[in-house]
């Protein structure tokens, strides 16, 4: 899986994404002129329009073909209280909003034509499951879907499904936020009593940065442990690195051929905003990353099965890759894979910049101190609170924007707490460093109990999850 | 490997093409527009300049941007004995010329910028191996070379090196013309007693053909019977299918992921004409063929060495892909492989014309009985003879384009034998009918002990050749 990292339209100057514009306008004109297959000239057309959307965010003006950009310094930077009016960037290697409150999650699923996660789907999990939903479902922060129903229905029909997710091991520094998807995947395996794959693309990483793939493959193995240290079961997951699993399993490399047969350059451009200057490895990878979702890709697992229902829990930013699965799937046979979409984790400075590995103050590590974490939270979480103590007891702080109330969002359990913490703070009764105190005790134990399951977490534990396997799982 | 099948610019109408020429143009000037790599704007432009040739050779009009083609019904056809002037097709899916002699082979040589194969070259082969040097190197057969005294070097100073061939497995049917290379490689493999891998590219068949993985693997696999049947020794070769070998070997995956990272699409494209429309599949395809030119794709045989130089005899229009191999070698730190090029073997109806595996009557197949390579023979191989016998003792035949005599060039290994042929048949002293005979005789016998020999390859001697396993050479 990728980052939400890398190059996107939005970092390129006025002039520049003029002259991209007009050359995708070009590339329009040409595949009509063609007359290419329909999807492609859509696929094309839907990439003009990013960039159209991209242009006026950044320039203010409407494109017009034929006249540059005027004013070079347009609204480039309109501040955490942005307008409504602009479109977040949301792909695989670049998240980007505007607004401190994050992305806008309702447009997001307008956008990608996914599904809200409303209470009704909150409350059938739990009767499906005879279990209390996750705090990550209570409260939003898995808050979109495609097709849970029908994973649902075959799960009441004493039909099993099988969970896929995944990380693109870029470094070997992990912080809280890439466990996200990994608790509430540990989560829906314990309460579905079902097998699991977690792809470790190091062949991504390797595409995409500059390192070697001895380095991919060895952050592949590192990131295995925090990812084990989540508490998964040795006997329901397998995860694989993709450099290891394509050269040892003739099914896994017959789905991604078969899937590199069924889309074309076109639709990967329009879908990720690849360029005729782009590798070949980066053009093609997509479908590696699709494979996964079909079960026959695990022989081993599903003994040869290809219909066993998929449910992919991944953040929002890599639903692309999972559009186009489900585009292919049907074309080739196999069931289109369910998805469950999160929200970002913000950074520390706030939820409309971005977390970095290179920048150790944005995001807390796994590796951290006690006295890390007390610092990085006292120093470097954006706060909602108000200049003074005396302002802050009269008008109150904003939760919303508030990054360490986000953080107890994700990881503090009990919901009247919560709750408590968001009025008090945002009538003023709670200040601000005592809501950071609340986010440090919260963290402490919950890292420190991460640094000492990972370290029970051997060689040989690592060998025996990344062993293709036959798995135990429920009747 | 690819077969010379498939849709090139020629099979456009003039209209078609102008259009195609049009939108290339437009693509190299978005190119420039965004200031693209040096390398990606070169492809561009020679895939530019290589549809103008083809646009000329069609209308017999130069190609001006604004002035689509006026007569639609120029020079498609002019016969047999063109003139020199136009330029033959030559591409991993396409052979195509206008000359019933076949392509021009010195004018390839100068635009593909490889070396003839002078007689010093087959002089030194004699000289380095002590043998005499194969038909096929005596008259010409295999013409043209890259490197081929970097391999000599080596194995003069006691290294070794390792051949790689292969095939493109898209029907069960093979012809004569298809044994030519393994011919030739099991020869070489006898006097350099060096390691051979001989790649079956079933996914590549898969991805361009209307076939299913099984089936393109299951052609692989008979394919590999007659490649078996041409005598290769069992301890010195590796045969694999790239749906199977690709899922038991990381380190093959490994160097195709490596050259998938060094080459562009913009390369692809001006190497092998892709285009936005094509599958990803195709696209990143190339990468496949060039692993297996670096020895460390197969640990199994060079115990993970990384430098065994490579020797690749194939026909010449596999060289794109080799050419880009040579390319990405340096880049990736692996020594570029050196070639052995041969010419297209001519169907019966003529040099000019296309084998195809649908038309039995194009070619001798490999299970054609005796009586059906007699008929074929004297029905379907186009004939340098005159109209009449008085004439034909007369005035005499013309070998140059007479499609049994090249078949002798092939097959018969007497060289006195094969020059009185030629000298009678031009004199007249040979009547086209004696020639047919002299054909038939010389390939119903090979025909027959290929037939024996194929029988003799079991099931279980094909899974021998095709798993990867340590090889016995020579010191």
């Amino acid at each position: 899986m990728t980052d939400c990292e890398g190059d996107a339209s939005v970092d390129l100057s006025p002039m520049e994404l003029y002259e991209k514009l007009t050359a995708q306008g070009d590339k329009v004109r040409i595949l009509k002129t063609e007359k290419a297959a329909k999807a492609d000239v859509d696929a094309a057309v839907e990439l003009l329009l990013k960039l159209k959307v991209d242009y006026k965010k950044i320039t203010g003006q409407d494109y017009k073909a034929g006249c540059p950009p005027e004013g070079n310094e347009a609204s480039q930077d309109n501040g955490p209280d942005a307008g409504d009016n602009d479109e977040d960037q949301v792909d695989p290697w670049n998240v980007s909003t505007t607004s401190a409150k994050g992305v806008d999650y309702d447009k997001l699923i307008v956008r990608f034509g996914s599904s809200k996660i409303e209470k009704d789907v909150v409350d059938r999990i739990e009767k499906v499951t005879g279990q209390k939903a996750h705090r990550f479902l209570r409260r939003g922060i898995f808050f979109s879907h495609r097709d849970i129903h029908q994973v649902l229905d075959a799960y009441e029909n004493k039909k099993s499904f099988y969970l896929y997710t995944g990380r693109g091991p870029s470094s070997e520094a992990m912080h809280v936020g890439h466990l996200i998807p990994f608790i509430f995947t540990k989560w829906l395996q314990d309460v579905f009593d079902i097998p699991l794959v977690i792809q470790m693309t190091d062949d991504e990483k390797y595409l995409w940065k500059d390192i070697t793939l001895e380095e991919s493959h060895h952050f592949a193995h590192e990131n295995a442990k925090d990812i084990i240290a989540c508490g998964f079961d040795v006997k329901k997951t397998f995860i694989f690195s993709d450099l290891d699993y394509m050269g040892s399993s003739p099914a896994f490399y017959r789905n991604v051929v078969k899937i590199q047969k069924h889309v074309t350059f076109n639709q990967v451009k329009g879908i990720f905003g690849f360029t005729d200057s782009d590798c070949i490895g980066k053009i093609s990878f997509p479908a590696i990353q699709a494979a996964p979702s079909f079960s026959n890709s695990f022989p081993q697992i599903f003994n040869g099965r290809a219909d066993v229902p998929c449910l992919i829990p991944c953040a929002i930013d890599q639903d692309p890759y999972f559009r186009m699965t489900r585009d292919v799937a049907p074309r080739i046979g196999y069931p289109k894979p369910a998805l469950l979409h999160s929200t970002f984790f913000p950074a520390l400075q706030g939820a409309q910049t971005k977390m970095s590995a290179s920048d150790p103050n944005s995001s807390i590590f796994l590796t951290d101190t006690p006295k890390q974490i007390k610092s990085k939270v006292n120093k470097h979480a954006f706060s909602g609170g108000r200049d003074t103590v005396e302002e802050h007891r009269q008008y109150g702080g904003n939760p919303e924007v508030d990054v360490s109330f986000m953080y107890l969002t994700f990881f503090l359990e009990d919901d009247e707490q919560l709750e408590k913490i968001r009025k008090d703070y945002k009538s003023g009764a709670l200040l601000t460093g005592d809501l950071k105190n609340i986010l440090i005790e919260t963290l402490q134990p919950m890292i420190a109990a991460h640094q000492e399951r990972r370290k029970q977490v051997t060689d040989e534990l690592v060998r025996q999850f990344m062993t293709p396997r036959k798995l135990d799982f429920g009747s």
